[in-house]
């Protein structure tokens, strides 16, 4: 049963990450390594996992700052905002992306549903196939409890963007610990 | 190479998660379920699959709390508190799994290193395969950036226990909202 | 210079605190030691304040959530949401208190604008002279940055709060640990 | 009652901002306006008005970071960590101190206790005179619940700082919303 559970939840998260487009991967590359800053926001697991991608990210030297923060600074022109929703109309995600669309932002909707109303603002839309409410006939009906899928797949797919970028750029994966919070 | 990179990813997470004991697992479900409160504790990014875990066990009807939370409330004797660390030597679990012990929680250890300080203190370790500083024969040695493998595999671990408990509770899925913040 | 703006900024904080009606601190009061459960709401520097009274106001006995907070619970009928903003149009709040009063929360609006939309929806009215962009008469004209008055005050206001319950309860305030975190 | 009670808090916090040592607050604004990064550790609701300091003095245009939040970048020699702690003894940062001092951090403590370890490493110290558990003579006296005297005077102080800044610098106060996290 645990075994077999395994499975269950990696062939989901493999069908996810197999679905997403390559083209819109290598898009969301080209614009976070050159963005001036990046920003995050979603919320409940799904703000967790964009906080471990924030976190990643920030130590392959790029500046990134999660909407809500302490210390968050301004949005400027150009800046990419990153916005994470399952749904695409999840309330505070959604106003701050139609508030950093008028500040100039360059705004990556990562989600369900492009039907929704922040794919309708997005520039550029990373599509996961994963479950929504409206049992579309090409998303994954997943096994799990409520949206696990997404926070899970969306936590690997940071990470897979690490190292394509890593890679593309011949990062010393070593050398990347200069980046690193050092006092924990 | 995106393909590839799933590959890599996905198949070092099942053999992380195919290496935890089942039995671990089983003592593991059996104490959460029945203890009082639940904490959590860990730093960074384990910190936030950490975190991910809580909130979803509260919607299985688990009082969970994570250390260092604004309305965190007294650990009491009998309570079980949850340390990730890969090394299990980081310095803020470290101290807070002994201050814990003192005050007569129950220690669970999910990590890395079953030989060190906080291994040494848990009354149930969770063995995770993932790769230390120690490169130890047993270990899975990752292509990923830093401790990404022990990350994403602890987020995962988490919803396999999820999945567990509701198939031997037979907890309906669809009723889970109840206990799922509805602010937003 | 030092000795001179002590005293501008504690006697703006005296200015506002003495404005406040009493009669709204005595609803105010009876409402959240007879609440199931108490919600507070607010962004930036005014949510460091209320994570303070929710801190405070968890150690006095009473069941406080932050709303964001990663173990957030469901709000249910007849809980307290309280809600702090300067301007009464915050969004995020703004949207906060319309969704928590569908769900039948009795909402508690601390600020100063009392024509605003959350003033507009709020079962109690807490109202603070501070600054606002209005410059009404009756306000109390700020020396300090931005609405560092409101932040400063608030803060007071929810520790004034604190030592009424304490000494009408006739609580031992050595006793008081038994609630507080007890881990660090 | 309720005005007793105010008065009680104020002429508190007047008395403690009255006694923190001028020198003290010269040293430490001519080290947080030429530092490059300023970093911030407490725990608690100390924490919280450290929070609610750093984000302010951000708005000043200084680069400001909080110890454990998701983006932090690594102290580099030069740095200043600033570390409240009323008792000076808070594991937390105590351990977070000693780090950046082997780190070549400049390490500013605020509390009340000048014979703790955090004092004993601190390059400047600046008193507070509130309550400690050793009851010194020059200590003051709180009617207040547990260390709510610290925590306001912190705020306070901080923003008396920042006022002072504002003043030397002949900065324009309209202008400060440029640094400002602009997205609610």
């Amino acid at each position: 049963m645990y075994q077999e559970k395994i499975n269950v939840i990696l062939s989901e998260c493999h069908s996810v990450l197999s679905l997403i487009s390559e083209e819109s991967t290598r898009c969301l590359i080209e614009k976070i390594t050159t963005a001036n800053k990046i920003f995050f926001v979603g919320v409940g697991r799904v703000m967790l996992s964009l906080q471990a991608i924030a976190k990643r990210w920030s130590h392959l030297g790029m500046r990134t700052h999660v909407v809500g923060e302490i210390t968050e600074p301004a949005l400027e022109k150009g800046d990419v905002l990153i916005v994470g929703s399952g749904s695409g109309e999840t309330l505070f995600p959604k106003a701050i992306a139609q508030k950093a669309k008028t500040l100039g932002a360059y705004v990556i909707y990562i989600g369900a549903n492009v039907e929704s109303t922040i794919a309708g603002l997005a520039d550029l839309i990373v599509r996961f196939h994963t479950n929504t409410k409206f049992n579309r006939e090409d998303e994954i009906k997943s096994k799990q409890i409520m949206t696990s899928l997404f926070e899970q797949s969306l936590l690997l797919y940071g990470d897979l963007v690490s190292m394509m970028i890593v890679e593309e750029k011949k990062i010393d994966i070593k050398g990347l610990w200069e980046y690193h919070a050092n006092l924990e």
